[in-house]
């Protein structure tokens, strides 16, 4: 699991910061979250390939979370993109983009898929046999949602030399990595457990920005690998975040351990702060395993 | 007059290259023409101020020369503007803009003025006593407008020393640099002429882009001071150019060339020429007197 950060400061893009998107690589899917302007650019820097991303999660409708998802939907059609693009955001999402296609005379190529969200209860957005995603939804000025991206347990490992030990024919292989019993060659009953090991463990991560501090949310990203918490302003400035419906930096931290989560990446900086160390500093006086986050970082877990 | 180009080059930003916009600076204006995603970071990379910049021309409503301007509109809101801002653009730039403000519950703090266009005629947009500012039309895909940028004849410049021999009253000054004729303090008649020299020459600045070669926009842009002409293709890929509407090199120089323009920029080149001297090469051999826009240049006359 690869987390690429494209853009984690808050508010308006400036010289050489980017409002936020970034990358999430997970059992061979790669998920844009969110795309604020020039996001495009920032995955050519970070050469991600823009083929391989079908499913974009946008997080709510303010302008450094999205203003540059127009721009990557019309470059995909210039790179004569054939196959389905998903995008997954707040209901109005899909009229914002179609008008500007339809003015420019320019509608897309390929499939554009808008799944329009409105529901304030956790919505499963989509899954398949290695994965799922759900909404996490979140307090912010605007409906915003967070995303939750969880692995599924894969198959047991089978203990190859103890199954022939046992004398289990080999077309009983995929059933013992399922987890089934099976009967050996010499009329035995073998439990599944004494020729398979458990899978590797599952991984999950949980992206949350923007949202004032809000403890409904913990039961939703309980012992996540990676949880992604904005902490848009330090306690110094805890005044500020309410009334904007943004989090402090010890406040994010405060989530991260009442969830038993295992990382805590902070992002979604106000750029008043010069020193981004801050935030770990204040942070980490509730909470261990703390990195964070900045353009072009990657995490791996 | 300066031009400063935040970008020139065609379709999808690029990690170090840009979509159209440039700035304009005349008679202590500061004109934004095309706004392109990445247009706010490239103004501060060249220093320019927000707070100068109170009109903005949109040519067409083409990804790569507007996508940038919600995102402008929006950080001169975070930036606390209190002036008015006036959007010159296509009919529907109004509706594009108003929709993202709308659902994101973030309408501007300031007066935000748009005015649409839709004739297919040459309109005056602005005037003032020091410049004027009109469309020329353009043949693109969809509806699209160059822009013509003039200074007005400033005052007559006063040769003091003559008009104190001539014994001309200093209250007359202000007559004779409006070109009006005065009677002497010895009561003879003076000719403007003889106490006054021509005024500064008039600058002026046409911003063609995009469009297809077409003659018929040379009498609109007659003897300008500097034209900026497309230039998507070279000869070599002409039979693109017709089709989408664009122009060559070549075509480019011999517009400038009929116009009997001072000065020739050349941009939008499309991103498939390694090499933007290509352009050069090919134009020299119609017209001399050929610049060659690159992002972060600025050219003064």
């Amino acid at each position: 699991m690869k987390i690429t950060i494209l853009g984690c400061y808050a508010a308006t893009p400036r010289s050489f910061t980017n409002p936020t998107s970034q990358v999430l690589e997970m059992k061979n899917h790669l998920f844009l979250i969110d795309c604020g302007e020039g996001t495009q650019v920032q995955l050519r820097r970070n050469r991600i390939k823009f083929s391989k991303i079908r499913h974009i999660f946008i997080s709510h409708l303010h302008g450094d979370h999205f203003y540059g998802l127009v721009g990557l939907i019309s470059t995909f059609r210039l790179l004569n993109r054939e196959q389905e693009l998903h995008v997954y955001g707040p209901k109005g999402i899909k009229e914002i983009i179609s008008l500007q296609l339809k003015l420019a005379n320019s509608w897309t190529n390929y499939p554009l898929i808008f799944h329009e969200l409105q529901s304030k209860e956790q919505e499963l957005l989509y899954e398949d046999d290695k994965l799922s995603v759900k909404t996490i939804p979140l307090k912010h000025r605007v409906y915003t949602n967070g995303f939750l991206f969880e692995e599924k347990p894969g198959e047991r490992k089978l203990l190859v030399h103890e199954a022939q030990r046992l004398n289990i024919d080999k077309t009983l292989f995929k059933s013992l990595k399922k987890g089934k019993d099976v009967v050996s060659e010499d009329g035995e009953l073998i439990p599944n457990s004494m020729v398979t090991s458990d899978p590797e463990p599952v991984k999950s991560y949980a992206f949350c920005s923007d949202t004032v501090y809000d403890p409904e949310i913990v039961p939703m990203i309980k012992r996540v690998t990676a949880l992604y918490h904005e902490s848009t302003f330090l306690e110094e400035q805890h005044e500020l975040a309410f009334p904007t419906k943004h989090s402090t930096a010890k406040q994010a931290a405060s989530i991260a351990r009442d969830a038993g989560v295992q990382h805590l990446i902070l992002g979604h900086y106000s750029t008043r702060y010069s020193d981004i160390e801050l935030f770990r500093t204040e942070a980490s006086e509730i909470f261990q395993n703390i990195s964070l986050a900045d353009d072009g970082k990657e995490f791996t877990f």
